[in-house]
């Protein structure tokens, strides 16, 4: 794929984000997410088949949540938090946020909501050990929504803008990997640690 | 102030949040946000001045930061947890998540992230001793907005709505608690912890 094709993809899905995050799905139109990607209405055609088709690309948490939970539930935490902020910088924006914004609005894109609970809440119940693992599963969702949010809501000069990844590993992940460990949190989070508890 | 005078502020409050979340401050009117409350625009004038008296109220976290922020460093981080449950069951909403909202739209309401950052993450920051606390009071803002946004997108049958506040206080103030007393995230959550580290 040329470098202008890859450019003209991009620019599509995020109009395509910005229009189902910000408007009810049945006011949705190619036309306007065209105008706004810049291209023409044909080339989404031939690109993602329908509006239908568009949604489900921008509505999938799958690639994101791939990436996020490949690793060993002892090092998850810190794993989440490098692979947060690595996702966010390949993709010039958050990859779960947008589940978030989507409360604004009271309409048929509750199935972004569905698709986050399947496709990232329910997937991460399924890797924990020990009680309540729905409850954690959850919890951790939300320590995760709240990194980009905070991230994004401080830009493009907050503190964590401009520190490293490890230091905010180091500060972020504590709580993370006490509620995959089973929520004891008693762990230096540069070690690793015991699953359960 | 009668129970019916009552009702029709938290109407016009919740309209007006409505639609300055999902629309640009242009184009937000009184009159739709009083066809929304079901009362006439001439009681929003009077209650609330004008559309940016409305706005001023709409945006303001002072309220929210006050009852968050209203426990000593050692105790902070379940008093954090506790208190967010109570005001969103109290307001019938969430205190803070609004500035989340806001990020899907570019436009005038980066006033309201200007708010949040200072009534929230700069006063939050000037409370903690240590390192970095800009940086920690981010990321401690960042597992509010997440605390939050989960129990929001898991609404009404998700496994945080059914679960009593002192067990997510158990569950999710650790990691608040590590980010106020510096990051080190080594102490039990029911048991008072000395400030600093």
């Amino acid at each position: 794929m040329s470098t202008a094709e890859e450019s003209g993809r991009d620019a599509i899905v995020r109009a395509a984000r910005r229009a189902f995050t910000l408007r009810p799905y049945a006011e949705v139109t190619l036309r306007g997410i065209a105008a706004d990607a810049g291209v023409s209405p044909s080339l989404i055609v031939k690109r993602f088949g329908s509006k239908e088709g568009l949604f489900n690309t921008v509505a999938d948490f799958q690639p994101a949540a791939d990436a996020l939970f490949a690793a060993e539930p002892a090092a998850l935490g810190r794993h989440l938090v490098l692979t947060m902020v690595r996702l966010r910088d390949e993709l010039r924006g958050d990859p779960l946020l947008r589940v978030v914004f989507s409360l604004g609005i009271d309409d048929e894109r509750t199935l972004l909501r569905e698709r986050f609970r399947e496709q990232v809440t329910a997937r991460l119940a399924a890797l924990l050990a020990g009680a309540d693992p729905e409850l954690r599963a959850e919890l951790i969702a939300g320590q995760l929504l709240g990194l980009g949010a905070t991230l994004s809501l401080h830009r493009p000069d907050g503190a964590g803008t401009r520190t490293r990844p490890g230091r905010l590993a180091d500060l972020y992940a504590p709580g993370l990997q006490g509620l995959i460990d089973g929520g004891a949190g008693r762990h230096d989070p540069r070690e690793p640690v015991s699953v359960g508890g």
